[in-house]
């Protein structure tokens, strides 16, 4: 794969369009905004998305998806998760036929709940095959600033995930190929979930140690959410799982993190909405998420938590003080041993 | 158990033993300094290592071990890991005969690389059913000011790992019981390590991205490890394991971190060691760790290079760059199933 197209031009498929260019592939980014696209195709910049970013020369950009995806072996999603369908209806007599595509996006489909590759198989009637998904912990701006970085690319045809892999690793960007899209896409959706429940005892003011119960017992949480919807427990202890949630909770510079903070902080939900110019990706994915969870029989304490904050049925000082010996129980009771909680 | 006893007044000696009088323990400091014993006994102080704290009232301090020992059921350790045969060998004739002892130390002794639970009953010669150990992401001064916080009780009898898990759980500290001494103990040890090479890369100047990878190949890495010298994998991924990893790492108060950021900084490991106030366990560990896993035929990328950063063999710049596809190209082959890395 040498031509690759980002559909997108907001922080990360800007940053993820560098990563590709600086892979050796010739790269074209789909811009909505005039601006933007001349932005990048004549100053090599993106200064609305990606400011004091210095964006290689090779970097192609446009608002004209024929010209974009004309010649695309690769063609990669990275649009918010509510406007994707319409996205592909507008890009998809434009699709080069033999091309594949890569959701570089994190949420779920308001409505029907499905997964952004879902949505993308569906909407463009192709085979499962021929789609793949991207995930990790990738927060943009330190790509951009060539930070070293990883993350897991899956497909279901796992030769695929192979060869996307070893076509956007570059010297600060690992990709890893594995087969698992459902955890995968899921990781880098539940992760929010649980970085708006460390946001929240942040802003309540306790420290590491709270924080770190939160992650731990949130990252078991999720990972039996995962599994029964499909997905492995390997993804979920590796770089969309564990890495993702990691980066998610401990960056100040997330949206969820410091939607969670500002809840803790005790501002009500409509205010910090108002307050955070994007929205956060997870206060969206609370109700989808635990919808599904009952519907496969999966208890999620801090999820549930969070989802009381959010409505203001419970004051954020009293989200941790439950969450251990809940979490703990249902995991005992979970564990395939029966043993006891470690 | 209603009667304990700590040995050790340091911050997380004083700390736990805040922690049992707070859980209805009648409970008594062992010091080794009278001015810190009668610190706590008169003042409910510990200027010299928990300033600013209130202890309770009901909280003892005596630097006489008869007086401390006598009639405690659980009696608890928070020395120094170089210290513990001694300071075992000095207290053996005040213990209880029908005492429980559990520890509190996260370490291995060096010469022996033997867990500090093994030193217990080597010196001793009690047999394991009667030693404990705790561990978890626990950052004394966090519990001090009664933050929410959790840690791992393990024992080789289960029963009594849930009678004092039950015993020492307050309103603002859970513990919560295992039979898996080896992978609590260990976990204790090895995220030292990672600790050692997040700061390394916090120091060059990386960020979350970096960070997160590190430490989830850093936790896969320890897991194999401490599985291949008997540990559970759950254990890894729970409390003891990847909870007090995550609080290591993403805590600056910790020593691990800050030896490793300076090192990162690019001051020399003997300018490092000068200038942290109390040992960095993590330094000294590194050597007999990886020792045991060659012996046990892990293989160990990360903690392999921070040795390297350690001994002025690599530039600190260069360990996250090779670290993923190190890893995970072991993870491959590592794995049960044979898989790709997710």
């Amino acid at each position: 794969m040498t031509r690759a197209a980002v559909i997108g031009a907001g922080s990360w498929g800007t940053t993820f369009a560098k990563v590709l260019a600086d892979a050796g592939c010739e790269t074209t980014v789909l811009a909505r905004r005039r601006e933007i696209a001349t932005g990048i195709q004549v100053r090599h910049a993106n200064d609305d998305y990606l400011p004091g970013t210095v964006l290689p020369a090779s970097l192609h950009a446009t608002t004209d998806p024929a010209r974009a995806l004309a010649g695309a072996e690769l063609v990669c999603l990275s649009v918010p998760s509510q406007r994707l369908r319409s996205v592909l209806a507008g890009v998809r007599d434009a699709l080069p036929r033999d091309a594949v595509i890569m959701s570089l996006i994190k949420g779920l489909e308001r409505g029907t709940q499905l997964r952004m590759s879902e949505v993308v198989i569906g909407e463009l009637g192709w085979a499962p095959e021929r789609v793949a998904v991207l995930s990790g912990p990738n927060i943009a701006r330190e790509i951009a600033a060539e930070q070293p970085a990883a993350a897991a690319v899956a497909s279901a045809d796992g030769a695929l995930a192979e060869r996307i892999a070893a076509c956007v690793t570059n010297r600060y960007f690992s990709a890893f190929a594995n087969d698992d899209v459902i955890g995968t896409e899921y990781g880098g959706v539940l992760k929010n979930l649980i970085a708006l429940a460390v946001g929240i005892v942040s802003g309540v003011g306790y420290g590491e140690n709270t924080k770190a119960a939160i992650i731990t017992r949130g990252l078991d949480e999720i990972s039996r959410f995962a599994v029964a919807l499909g997905g492995h427990p390997d993804t979920m202890t590796g770089l969309a799982g564990l890495g993702d949630l990691i980066a998610t909770c401990e960056s100040t510079l997330s949206r969820n993190h410091t939607a969670g903070r500002l809840l803790g902080e005790g501002h009500p939900l409509d205010e910090v909405v108002r307050r955070m110019q994007q929205t956060a990706e997870g206060i969206g994915s609370v109700r989808p998420v635990l919808d599904l969870a009952r519907e496969h029989g999966v208890d999620m304490p801090i999820v549930s938590q969070v989802s009381l904050v959010l409505e203001g049925r419970m004051n954020p000082a009293d989200l941790t003080v439950h969450i251990a010996p809940r979490n703990e129980d249902v995991l005992t009771d979970a564990r395939a041993g029966g043993g006891r909680q470690r």
